[in-house]
């Protein structure tokens, strides 16, 4: 997984490496942030598309930002088609990978011990297969939940709120409706997510499993959450929280950026995350209009054409060390668009937010942190200079939000090993003892039918059916005798 | 808790003395094993019975093993005899404790930060809910699973096998529905097990709360258990495996036994837990028959009036230093009655084993290891001394036993932290933050209808029902009218 996906997997592929481990990272040739490290070696595949195509593909979110002022059935369609792009440049990837037969004959021949992926795109799951090793999993959670189905997680729809539904875990008797509305669309949800990659993995493995078995071998899912943000639900004795995991992973900041943004202002981290790279003209022209109007200064992850105009306290980069910033003292407030690492970064370095949802889970992962008293929401579809000013103001200067972040902090950070510690234990763990065979549950063996003892409950049934009848019948037929008697006395 | 389940809790007290913190141990005055240590402070209470009724009561033990070849409704007597006494000597015990003013009034001034507390006899909780401080409860598990329903946890009956079942977790079908009938009496016997506490948390409390209420509030549930031995299954945010939590706690034997232990045909070590103090005489004389024909020395917890005519390689003590003695590389085998503490003990250790199930899970956990080829089961009501003889044999000589524990030791050893460490990690975290309120599950306020999405269901099955009869009635009217102008036509 390219984008945001790939720090938590770099940080433990690092680490791993740091350690003396031989780790090899198989990328495509050409990527959004994908990359080399003198800690692991990179063995790349050539890709049908080039760098222009994938900044390209990148470049959408700007109509994408846009398409939420488009009517109902426009914006569908326009997410629609965005959406099979994306699906249709992860599945070429990915075929690019299993059928490259020289690449995938020497991986054969190298002996890996385990694969560590990301199982959004599952293609690393699908190579564990083929090479008979165990997979290691890091993941927030699959937008329909096949994670949870193929750990065999029990996930109660009654307080485990479903994905984009930005329930709670209280919810009322018509989110439960639709919540339990929900989870039942989701094996449908899934399929459709997984119907390329269910062919894939029949063509690439040559047996009849889908997406659902071949996840179900991972040995651990290193769960890149935690209860700070997330609502507490049940686990599997395989699954391990590592929300957090590049909360630590701090390097000091360059000299001249530590020097700008010295000041006793402090200063503003502004992100909209890897695949946003600009914004629409006006709203650019919004957010620089508020900036020109605070006292802090503002550092701006922006990767698209300068605008003209750019106020004194304003800094654009193409790249900004977005932990090493939010974890310097001078950090006064962090506008984000929520996605989980940037939330995880600003709750672990208590940063007060303002947040601008843009999609996916963002919207959830935005209220929920706002419910916390960690920020506060804005529609960046309808943001104005003077909302974002008011919404900058409020953060910064009530402590309400500092204070809250503290508390959460703390307890995010109050854990008894390190999560990135923890994920390397764990991966090498099953490393060492060739998967986590003793922490596979039974349920996993079961069909749906069995695991709900509906087969149990149906002869139980019939049995209890069974009685029922033969005592009524009995009452029946000595009920008719004794009538039967009486008449004739 | 007493007896063996006394370990778990003196191991924590004992650490969290030595990390600075002051623990005061509340016991009775006369207990089993219950006392002090220089690392807790003790306070106790007065109790209406003495030394000798509480040693009386353990050597029922005597006669239990002898009411195992009873016939069926005398040994069924017997045994809701002894469970009569046990249950009337506990409820004495937690009535003197909770109406014992002072005590209560003492504690109440003392502003402790948490309760830790084994909830088999709930009492702790019941302080705990008074004071309204949290609680950190040390469990193996509840026999009538309540500790799972006040967690909210879910345990499928068609892989979680149920307490006393000898169920592995993949059952035939007729397991499975014996399994699932057992799940369905499971609130009926907690409400058996609990009925008498039900009643004292009300007098006590004041409150119209039962023992599931009360259990419902412990903030962390610390789990003897691990997956070497249990079989795995759904977990909960705040519950947490220390399974061998007294694996490392470990003193050097007192020289004296070091020297009697030492010899190149190593040593044997027996004991039957510390409800247990003597054996049948016939059964005795049987072991000590077969001991004398062993090249190993054994030494042998017995606490019974000492038999005449004891082998020289033989040795009774009062209390053996069990986990130091397997620690020890001359221990060849354990002969053990299978309670859960023993055989972590062995397992952390890898010493192969001969188990003699006595009452309870004792069955269920001898069939559970022997099937990992620990060791083997023999049954103590037909043990003779060819079969103890062969058996010890076995496992001391043939090298599959041995080699089965060293995997099972390295997987149960194979953790990021020590279960002592993460034990006293989770209380100190519930003490610093006040309990643990990011892990409670919102499932806790739900009724059993709603947390199963009953009522959800309801609605959706009525609104189908409405939608098809509507449809039908609208086809019937259609078809009707058609027909109707057809035969005007």
């Amino acid at each position: 997984m390219d984008g945001s996906h790939w720090v938590g997997i770099k940080a433990i592929a690092e680490e791993m490496g740091r350690r003396g481990h031989q780790v090899t990272v198989v990328i495509p040739e050409v990527s959004i942030r994908l990359g080399p490290s003198r800690h692991y070696k990179t063995v790349s595949y050539p890709v049908p598309y080039d760098q222009e195509m994938v900044d390209k593909l990148m470049d959408n979110s700007k109509e994408n930002i846009r398409a939420n002022k488009l009517p109902l059935v426009e914006r569908m369609c326009q997410r629609f088609a965005n959406i099979q792009k994306i699906s249709s440049f992860i599945h070429t990837t990915a075929e690019s990978l299993l059928f490259n037969s020289t690449l995938i004959t020497s991986l054969e021949q190298q002996g890996f011990d385990a694969v560590l992926t990301d199982p959004l795109v599952p293609t690393g799951n699908l190579i564990a297969r083929h090479l008979g090793i165990p997979s290691v999993c890091l993941l927030r959670g699959l937008p329909c939940g096949q994670d949870l189905v193929s750990a065999a997680c029990p996930s109660p729809p009654s307080y485990v709120p479903r994905f984009l539904t930005r329930h709670t875990d209280t919810m009322s008797f018509s989110q439960r409706v639709v919540n339990v509305l929900v989870s039942m669309v989701e094996p449908l949800l899934c399929r459709l997510m997984f119907w390329r990659f269910d062919q894939l993995a029949y063509r690439f493995l040559g047996e009849e499993v889908g997406v659902a078995e071949v996840l179900a071998d991972s040995a651990i899912w290193l769960l890149r959450y935690d209860f700070t943000m997330e609502f507490p639900r049940p686990l599997m004795p395989n699954m391990v929280l590592v929300g957090g995991i590049n909360c630590h992973v701090r390097n000091p900041l360059p000299q001249e950026l530590n020097q700008w943004v010295s000041g006793e202002n402090g200063f503003i981290v502004f992100s909209l995350g890897t695949t946003v790279s600009s914004l629409p003209d006006d709203i650019t022209h919004i957010f620089l209009q508020a900036f020109a109007l605070i006292p802090q200064k503002v550092l701006w992850r922006y990767t698209g054409s300068v605008p003209d105009h750019i106020p004194d306290n304003v800094k654009l980069m193409k790249w900004l060390p977005q932990n090493d910033l939010l974890a310097h003292s001078g950090a006064r407030a962090f506008l984000t668009h929520a996605g989980t690492h940037g939330l995880y970064e600003g709750v672990c370095h208590a940063v007060p937010m303002v947040m601008l949802p843009l999609f996916g889970d963002q919207y959830d992962n935005a209220h929920r942190l706002a419910g916390k008293g960690a920020g506060m929401v804005l529609d960046i579809n309808h943001v104005t200079m003077e909302t974002l000013i008011q919404a900058l103001d409020e953060v910064i200067n009530n402590t309400r939000y500092k204070s809250s972040l503290l508390k959460l902090s703390a307890i995010h950070k109050d854990r008894p090993i390190d999560p990135l510690e923890l994920s390397v234990y764990w991966t090498e763990f099953v490393m060492r003892n060739k998967g986590a065979g003793h922490l596979r549950v039974a349920a996993q063996d079961l069909s749906w039918f069995q695991y709900h003892s509906l087969d149990v409950l149906g002869l139980l049934v019939i049995v209890v059916i069974a009685i029922v009848t033969v005592i009524v019948k009995c009452l029946s037929l000595c009920i008719r005798r004794i009538t039967r008697k009486r008449k004739q006395d």
